[in-house]
């Protein structure tokens, strides 16, 4: 998972959601998010490759652990669907989130990037929490993370209480 | 809904959605794309006038109207999310289907057109086809929409068949 967190990397990544909330993915180049930061953009790719890369990790940061606790698998999933979506909703995130999934469409080595550091993290706790296999643990966190984003990109807003328990009740009926 | 399709747009649609599967949403300038399609940049920006505005048009033309024919709500809606699966497999659309969206999280104006020229006319015909309201149609939009780019996000591949059929059996039981 994600290595300690140094005091550089804190300030780049709070300057990576910043830009990236003001600005809008697509205009949140390095240059800027290294402006913002206030060092220079040869220190960003030292440790990050790429703009994905950069980002993936500004995302992992910035979730942190999924509460995955619950008497049932039902209120494990509720947990953690109500988490996320409080996530998706903080500043900078859903449109980080959504443009990075966009780039790797194109992208094999940033898809190699968000599966390994972001993705399968939590794909394996859930594995494990809910007692499911890799094939079914996928398609909900497909469900339920697409359709938070896909509604944050069509009216700006995270999605409203009342829908992600529609959601909940959707993935766990 | 789109206005009748000249050849020059034929052109333009075309080479927005090649240039958008060779090189990514983002590397898809309107520069690229005019130049791929020959004509000048003013051109294009005397009809669309942005490249969100662009690629939403290039995305209605390409899906055409929705199939919502069946004897029963769930017909309907097993057909219909076939055919966007299919649909968002093919060259270029995933990718910027998925890039609008991320575009629009922040920029209210493409929000406008997308929900005006590319929902609101499925989400209208959906409603009258399955007697359903907007919210509950609105909502189904985000999670069949929502889980098909997530995955072609995070694999670079269109949903497998036994995918969408779990997912047709999510948003109809």
């Amino acid at each position: 998972m994600a290595r300690p967190r140094s005091g550089i990397d804190a300030e780049v990544f709070a300057a990576t959601l910043k830009t990236v909330h003001e600005l809008g993915y697509a205009r949140a180049t390095v240059d800027r998010i290294a402006a913002e930061a206030g060092i220079a953009k040869t220190t960003i790719y030292r440790r990050w490759p790429s703009k994905g890369a950069l980002l993936t990790a500004a995302l992992v940061d910035a979730f942190g652990p999924a509460p995955l606790t619950g008497a049932s698998r039902t209120e494990i999933l509720a947990t953690a669907i109500r988490w996320i979506a409080a996530k998706i909703g903080e500043p900078g995130i859903g449109a980080a989130f959504a443009g990075v999934f966009t780039d790797a469409v194109n992208d094999p080595e940033l898809r190699v990037i968000l599966s390994a550091q972001l993705q399968d993290p939590y794909r394996i706790a859930v594995e494990k929490a809910l007692g499911l296999p890799e094939r079914e643990v996928l398609f909900i966190i497909d469900v339920v993370v697409g359709t938070l984003l896909h509604r944050m990109g069509m009216t700006g807003e995270p999605m409203a209480d009342d829908d992600v328990e529609a959601l909940i009740t959707l993935v766990t009926k």
